[in-house]
C-alpha cells in the first residue's frame, strides 16, 4: 500500500530558521524537514518535500500528487488566508490533506484568522511550531491506517 | 481583418474530464478545445489556447495579446474571485474579453458569487458546461462582426 | 418534441429602443423579437413573447408556461435584483431558465451587480446587447438538445 | 408651453384621512388632491392625479407620462425602499420627478431611512404633513420656469 | 359579532399540491382550504379566502378587509421577504394578522429567514406543513375570544 | 404509543405573572401550566414541566428527554439568541421540538429578533402570550399523529 | 406673533457664486440671501443671515435662536454627515428647523447620502440650487402658521 | 516533574457514540476515554477526565486545574463559539491548554468556524474523530517536554 | 427604609488578587469585599456579597434579590458581553443596578468593548480597579438616597 | 503637591437646567459646578470649569492643563461619538481623564453607545446624572491619593 | 510665477517635539517648520506655516489660501478621519494639496488607516517623521513645475 | 558603506507608457527607470530595476535582496490590495520598504483604496505620477541616512 506522502511549504517558510532567530528558534526549514522525515519513518511513511513562492507551482504540485502520494501535510503561508485557487486544486485531488501552521493563527492579526483552505482538508493543526508538522505526520498516519483498514488490500 | 482569437483558462482547468467523471463527464480539456477550434472555425475565427495554473503567466499571456488576437474567452477558475491583478491586465490591453464559467457560479458557494473580473469583460456566460465556450465563440464574432462593420476595413 | 420556447421581459424594456437613442441604439423591443424570432426558427425553435411590468403578471406568466414551453429566457430588468417571489416561481415550475441582460450588469451600479434569480437559472448571459437574447436562444437550444438526448423519444 | 403636470401616489396612501384619524389628521387624499389643484392653478399649473397599490401600473403610468406631462410629483410610499423597477422607469422618461413624503422617512424605522428613488429625482422634499405635496408644486414651477427660461420657446 | 375571517395566500402558494408532490405532498391549496374551512367552522369562524401572485392585490385586498373581516391569516410566500408595502398595508388597516409560512423559514436560505412582515403582525407560526394554517385558525379565535371579552357586546 | 411530552421554560420565566402585571397579566407560570395541562389532556397527552434559569440544567434536561418523551414544547427565553449548545442538544435527541414564545419576538429589540433555535426545531409559534403555549401543545399534537400515521404500530 | 427666522450656512457656503460658476452658477451667497429676504417678505417673514465654517459658532448661533427666532432654516453643508454636537442643539433648543441643500445629496458621494441632522429637524429639502432655500422658506411658513392656528394668540 | 493532565469535554460531548452512531460511530465517550488514557500512559501522562454541559461548572474546573494538572486539553463543544466566560479562565490560570474538536468545524455551519477559545489556547486541533484527542495529547507532551527542558527540574 | 444592598460577582473574579499579581496586586476579592463593606457602612448601607461563576447561579441570586434588597452593584465579568439572559433578570426585577468593571473594558480586546447589561442598568463606572465597587456603593447611596426622598416615607 | 483638578464641559452641556427642566430638572450647570466644588473642597481638591461648544477650543484647553492641573474630569457631549481630535489631545498631555456623562448612553440611540474617547481615559462614569460629576471627583481623588502614594513626595 | 506656499499642520500637531520626547524626538515644530523654509527655499518656494486646533479656523485659512498661495501641503491630523468639511474646503478652491503624516498611519489603530482627505489630495505622503513634511516640498515642488510647463507663461 | 537599493515593479507595469498614452503619458518604465537612476545617483544612491507579473517571482526577488540591497522601493501594482504573501516577504527580511503608486489609490475604485502592504512599509507615497519613485528615493535616501547617523560605522 502507498505509504509516500509530500509536505508542501508555502510562501516565506523558506525563511525558517535564519528569519528572527530570537523569536522562531535558529531550526532551518532544512532541518525541520531531517525531523519530519525521521518522524515519519518511524510511522512507515516515506516524506517528499516541496517548498514554493510561487501560487501557481504549488497547484501544480497538488496536481502532480494524484495517484503518486498517500496524502498530503500542507503549509500554505499567506495564501491560506485568500487562495482559492490552491482551495480548488486540493479539493479537485481528493487526496487526504492536513493543514498545519506553526503558529496560533487565531491569536495574531484579524486577517490571519480565516483559513480558505480549512474547508477542504480533513483537519487542521496549529500553534505548535515545527512540532505542529510532526503531528501532521501522526495525524496523516492515523487518516491513512484507516483507509487501509476500510479498503481491502490488494 | 484579424479573426485570431485567445481561449485562456487558469487554475484547476486542467484537470477537467479526469476528475469527477460521474459529475463533470468525461470529456477532456483536450477534447472540449478540438469542439471549440470546430465551431469557431465555422464561424470563421481561428483559435489558440493556452491554459495555466499561474496568476502571473496568464498576466504574460494577456500582455503578449495585444496586437494578435482580436478578442479573448477567458476563464479565469478560482482567480475570478480575488485577482485584480489580471483584472488590470484584461482593461490595460484594450481587446474585447468575454468571461465564461463551466458552471453557474452564482448558485454555489458564498464566495464564487462574485467575479472580479467581470466588470472589465464585455459580457459574462456561465452555466452551460463545455457549451459556455461555445456560446463564447459565438459572443466573440458578433462583437467581432460589430467591430468590423464600424470601422473602415482597409 | 416540444420546441416552443417563451421569452419574458420584465419592467422597462418596452421602453428599448425609443429610450437614449443615441446610447442603446434604435432598435425597437419589437425589432428585436424579430430578430431572435428568425434566429429561433434556424434552431428549430418557435418562439413566444411576454412582456410586463407587473411583478405578479411576470410570475402568473411563468406559471402558464408549465407543460406549454420547453424553456424560458428571461430579462427580468430590475426585478432580477429584489424579486424572490419571480426566483419562487422559477424554481418551482421547473423548466430551464436562461438569464439575460442588455448591459454587463456587473460594471454598473452596485446595486445591479446582484440577481436573484441567478441560482434558480440554468446559466447567465448578460453584457452583449440584443445579441444577449440570440445567444440565449443558442443556449437553450443546446439544453433542449441535450435533455432530447437523455430522454427516450416517444 | 406644457403645464400639465401629474401627482403619483403608491401604496396604502389611498387610505390617507381615513386611517388613525387623531395621528395623521382627518383630510382625505380627495381632499389633498383638491388643495394641491388649488396651489398649482395658481402657478399656472394643470394637475393630474393617480394612485395605485400596484408597483407594475405605476410604472406603466410613469411610461405614459412621457410626452404628456411637464414633470410629476411622486410619493411612492413603501416602494421607496426597494423598488429599483419604478427607479428605471423614472430614469428612462427624462422628466423631472420630484420626491415627497408625507412624514420625515428619516425620523422613523431604519428601513424607512433610505429612498432607491432619489438619487434619480430631481430633489426630495419630505417631513411637512401635506403640505409637503404643495411644496413639490413649487418646486416643480420651479423647476418648469428655468426649463423654460434656457430652451427657446417656439 | 363579527365571525368572519379572511385567509390570504401570497405568490406561488397556488401551485401547492401540484408541485413536487413527494415533496410537498399532493393535497392542493383548494384541498387545504377546505381543511381549513371546516376547522374554522368548529371554532365558529367563517372562512373567506383569497390567493393572489399579485403584490398590489395583495394590498388592495388587505384594505378591502378593513369593517369586513374580524381578523387575517396571511401567508405572504415571498414577498414576506422584502413587502415593506404589505407591511404598512398591514398596519393601516388595523386588525388582527397572524403570520403562517408552510416550511420552517428559519432552516433554509439565509434570506428566508427574514419576514419583514412578522413586527407587524400579532404573532408568528412556521413550520408545520398545511397545519400551520390550522393553528393560525386557533390562534385566531383566541384572540378574537379575547377582543370579545374585553369589549361590550352591543 | 407515547404520548409523554415535556414543556421546557428557561431563564426569568418563572417570574411569569409576579412581574409588571399590568402588561403580562397576573397569570403564573403554575397558573398557565395547569391550562396547558387541561388543554393537553384533551388531545390524549400527558405533560410535564421543568423550568430552569441554567443553561446547561436545560442540556441536561434534553438529554434526559430522549427515550422518555415523545416530544418537547421549549420557550427557551433569553437563551433562545445564543445558546448554540441548547441547538446542538436539541439536534442531537432527534425528538420534535416546537419553539413558542410569550411575545412577538420580531417586533421588540433587533437581539430578540433572531433564535439560534429555530433551524433545528420542527416549528415556531410567537407571539400569543400564556396561548404560545397552547397552540404549541396543538402542534405537537398533530405532528405525533402524523408520526403514528405513518410507523406501524406495534 | 415672532415671524423672525434666521437662516444658517456650514461650512464652504460662504464660497458659493465664486467657486466652479459654469457648474453651480455665479449668484453670490449674498445674492442668494436677497432673493430668501424678498421671499421671506412676501410670506410675512424677516429673515437673519449667519455662515460660519465653525462648527462651535454655529451650536453658539443655534442655542441664541431660543427665544428670538420663530424657526430656522439651516444648510449645515458638510457637518451635516456627522455632527452629532449641531444635531443635540437642534434637538436641545425646541425650535421648527428645516433641513436643506443646494444639491441632490443622495445623488452624489456615498457619504453624503446621510445627514444626522435629518431626524431632528421637521423636514428635509434637497436638490433644488438656491430655490431649496425659497422652498425652505414656504415651509417654515406654513409650519409657522399651522402653529399660530393652534395656539392662541395673545 | 508534574504529568498529570485534565481532558476536559463541554456540552452534548456525553452522548458520543450513541448519537446518530452511522455517522459518528458507536465509540462512546467512555471508550474514547480508554483510549487517550492508554495513549497517554505510553507518553508518560497521567490522565483525568471531566465533562459537564454546565458552562459555570467548566470555569470552575478550570479553576481547579491552577496547581493541580500540568496542561488541559479542551473540548468545549458549542461553548466554543461564545463563551468568553470560559476564554477568561483558560488565560486566568495560565496552564498550556490544547483546544481540540472531533469534527473540522471550518467545513460546517458558518457560526461554528469561529472559536473564541483559540486565541488564548497553544495550539489548536480539529477534525480527526476521536484522534484529535489522541493528537492533543501527543501536542501536551511536546510541550510539557520543553517546559521540562527549558526549567531547571529540582 | 430598606439599605441592605448586594454586591454580585461573575465568573473568574473569585481569583482576583491570586491571578497575575504583579499587575492585579495582591489584593484577593475578600479583601476587596472587606472595604466595599467598611465603605458601604460609613454611607448606612449593609453589604451581601455573592460570586459565581454560573451564569444560571447569577439569575437566581438576582431573582432572590427582589424585595430583599434595596438595589445591587454588578460586575458580570465576561457574561457582561453576551449574557442577554442575566440582562432579562436585571430588567425584571426592578431594582437599581450599578454596572462596575475593574480594567477600563474600552480599551482592551474588541469583544469587550459592548456589554448587553448597560442599557438596563441605572449607571456604568469602570476603569478604577478596586476603586470601582467603591465608587459603585457611593453611587447606589446616591441613587437610594433620591428614591427616599421622592417617596412618601411610612 | 498638585491639588487642582480641571471639569471640561463640551457641546450643549451650557444648556443644561434651562432646557426640558420636568426631565432634566432645573439645576443650571453653574448650580452643578457648585455642588462640584463643595465636594471637591472636602477631598482636598480645587476645581477650575470650562464650557465650551467649540472643538478646537476644548483642544486647547486640554493642551493648557498640562502642567497646571493634577487631572481632569470630561463630559465631551456629542464630540465624545466622534472627536479623534480630542482624544488625540487627551492622550497627548498624559494626565488622567475621568470620562462622565449625566445620561446611561448605553440606553440611548444607537450612536450615543460608543465614545470615542473611552479608551484614552482612565475611567468611565456614566448614568447618575449631576452625580456623574460627584463621582467623577471621588474618582479622580482615588487616583490622585495613589499617584501621590507612589511617586516620593519631595 | 507665483511660488508661494502654505503649510497647514491640524490638532495637536503644535504639541510635537514637547510630547513624549523619547519617541517622536524633541524637534519642535518651529525646529521643523525651519528645516521646512530651508528646504522650500531651495526649490525656489517660499513657505508660510499654519497651526490650528480649530476645524473652522482651517477651512477658514484653506479659503484664503485661493489666490494667494501656488499649493498647500496639510497634515491635518485627527480631523483627517472624518472632517468631510475640511474635504469640501480643499475640493472647492482648487488648489494642489499634498497630504502628509508624521506616521504611517496604516500600521496604527484600524481607525487612523482611512483618511476622508486623500481623495481629493494630489498625492499622499506617510510615515518619514518630519521628513514627510520635505517629501511634501519635493513633490509640491514637481507639481507646480508641470503646472508651469504646461501653462503659458506672461 | 550599502548605497545599493532595489526597485520592484509588480504586474501590469511593464506595460506603463504604451497603454493609454493620452492619459498616463508616453513615457515607458525604462525611461522613467533611467529618470530615477539618475536621481537616486545625485543622492549617491545605486538603482537596481525588477519587473514582474508574478505574485511568487517578486516574494523570490525580496528575499534576495536581504544582505545585498539597503532598502527597497516597491510598486506592487494590483498585488497591493490582496498579496498578504508578500506582505510576510516584505515583514521577514526587515529591510526599510517605500511604498509607491502611480496614481492616488485613494481617489479611484473602492478596492483600490486598501494596500495590505501599507502596515509593513516604512512609508507610503502615492499620487504623483512617475513622480513617486523619485520621492521614494529621496524618502529612502533619508531613511539610510539616519540609519547611518545611528549606527557606527566600520
Amino acid at each position: 500500500m502507498n505509504r509516500n506522502i509530500l509536505i508542501i511549504n508555502g510562501p516565506n517558510l523558506n525563511l525558517t530558521g535564519t528569519r528572527k532567530p530570537e523569536i522562531y528558534g535558529s531550526t532551518t526549514l532544512t532541518q525541520i524537514n531531517e525531523r519530519i522525515a525521521r518522524h515519519a519513518s518511524e510511522k512507515g511513511l516515506t516524506c517528499n518535500f516541496y517548498q514554493s513562492n510561487h501560487e501557481g507551482a504549488i497547484i501544480d504540485k497538488i496536481h502532480e500528487a494524484r495517484g503518486v502520494y498517500a496524502g498530503v501535510i500542507i503549509n500554505a503561508g499567506a495564501y491560506s488566508h485568500y487562495s482559492y485557487a490552491i482551495r480548488d486544486a486540493i479539493e479537485a485531488v481528493e487526496l487526504p490533506f492536513i493543514e498545519v501552521h506553526l503558529s496560533n493563527i487565531f491569536a495574531r492579526d484579524e486577517f490571519r484568522s480565516k483559513s480558505v483552505l480549512s474547508a477542504v482538508c480533513r483537519g487542521h493543526i496549529s500553534g505548535f511550531g515545527a512540532d505542529s508538522y510532526l503531528l501532521g505526520v501522526e495525524a496523516l498516519a492515523l487518516v491513512l491506517d484507516k483507509q487501509a483498514a476500510q479498503k481491502p488490500q490488494l
